[in-house]
């Protein structure tokens, strides 16, 4: 069955729309946090200020995605507090040793968590999800990790070998993080998995779909950092 | 002698200026970061989105500490590297032992510190002297840890005297920051404690004007939170 395209979600959508904009709001409540404290390790007070603005960024981010959660009838602090845990395994498992390896927790932990929701986005209403998609491009530190570690491992074979691991890592707790967030927010798979239609248990080739996609999006990721994923 | 009045400062008074200004932009960069890291301490998703609005304000406030940094002719990162360790010892002597020791440390340290700032800045042209004087009554958190503390603290013996007695431990510590500042930097003694003009070595009375000037200051806060100083 099929929904009907509106710009207001129906009231089955609803739920899920607000589920995201929940998961889409936590990300940017921890991404605050987590580059305020990058930035308090950053080695150059360049690198340091170019951080605190990404960190602040997530504010007003935050800001929009409260905004349109309020919009929808749904309470912002209800809708986040669902995801409060949701990154305490990966945070406890993935401490970064070193400077290098911290830039690239962020960039391969919200490359993956921000590819998810790109891809739980897509069944939503035009005007929500251009919300989510313009918060997300606006949430990348991308270019500041691609320049400091690119920059960095080359010429460097035991960095680069290093970093690689680390990205290996990185990924498969990430994917985890994903596996369990599918598993327990129904609202989340019918989203990520179905497109947003309300099609029973999600199949197994699905979840293939998905997790292919994002170990894609990972890989080119890698990638431009000239290492392999 | 005097200092002509100008709107431009005079050769003389221009490091004392970029010093100040550099000290002003040190201790914004540090709130962003200690604010942040409180936000992620806070109790309630309310107080750490409140934590989370002030630490984002800090950077705001330190592009346009730079940018008249830059407008009389300094380097921001300069000026700011000065100060880069000028309160590792405050730190490491006042690790709060709960959130409401948190909230104070950043209410006592803060406020001490705004009240030299301002003290030093009497002495500057009225562009600059306006800026700082908007720049650190915008850094002020005070309201949320009075709205917090006063009423925490009330009708709790145990607490009113633990917290009472962990703001007379911050403000020694502060006050230790006060003097060695005065004591390193000849700028800031020149302008906090000769409103500007190069009378030679601070006299002991001038000091004893500023600590009685700060501690009053103190003890006027601490009382905000029906807390004797």
């Amino acid at each position: 069955m099929t929904a009907p395209t509106t710009t207001s979600p129906t009231r089955a959508d609803r739920t899920d729309v607000l589920t995201l904009l929940g998961l889409v709001a936590h990300l940017e409540l921890v991404a605050f946090t987590r580059l305020a404290a990058d930035s308090a390790e950053a080695p150059t007070i360049d690198q340091r200020l170019r951080l605190m603005r990404f960190s602040a960024g997530a504010v007003d981010r935050l800001d929009r995605i409260f905004a349109r959660i309020e919009s929808l009838g749904g309470r912002p602090d209800a809708e986040i507090a669902r995801f409060a845990h949701a990154l305490d395994d990966f945070d406890a498992r993935t401490a970064p040793g070193s400077w290098w390896e911290r830039l690239l927790t962020a960039y391969v932990g919200y490359g993956v968590a921000d590819d998810f929701c790109k891809a739980a986005a897509a069944g939503l209403d035009d005007a929500t999800r251009d919300l989510v998609m313009d918060v997300l491009d606006g949430a990348s530190h991308a270019e500041l990790t691609v320049a400091t570690l690119s920059g960095a491992a080359e010429g460097d074979a035991v960095l680069t070998s290093r970093l690689a691991l680390w990205g290996r890592r990185l990924v498969g707790e990430a994917l985890g993080v994903v596996q369990t967030l599918v598993a327990s927010q129904p609202s989340l798979a019918r989203l990520a998995l179905d497109g947003g239609e309300d099609t029973g248990p999600a199949d197994g080739e699905a979840v293939t779909r998905l997790f292919g996609r994002l170990t894609a999006e990972h890989t080119r990721r890698m990638g431009r950092l000239g290492l392999t994923a």
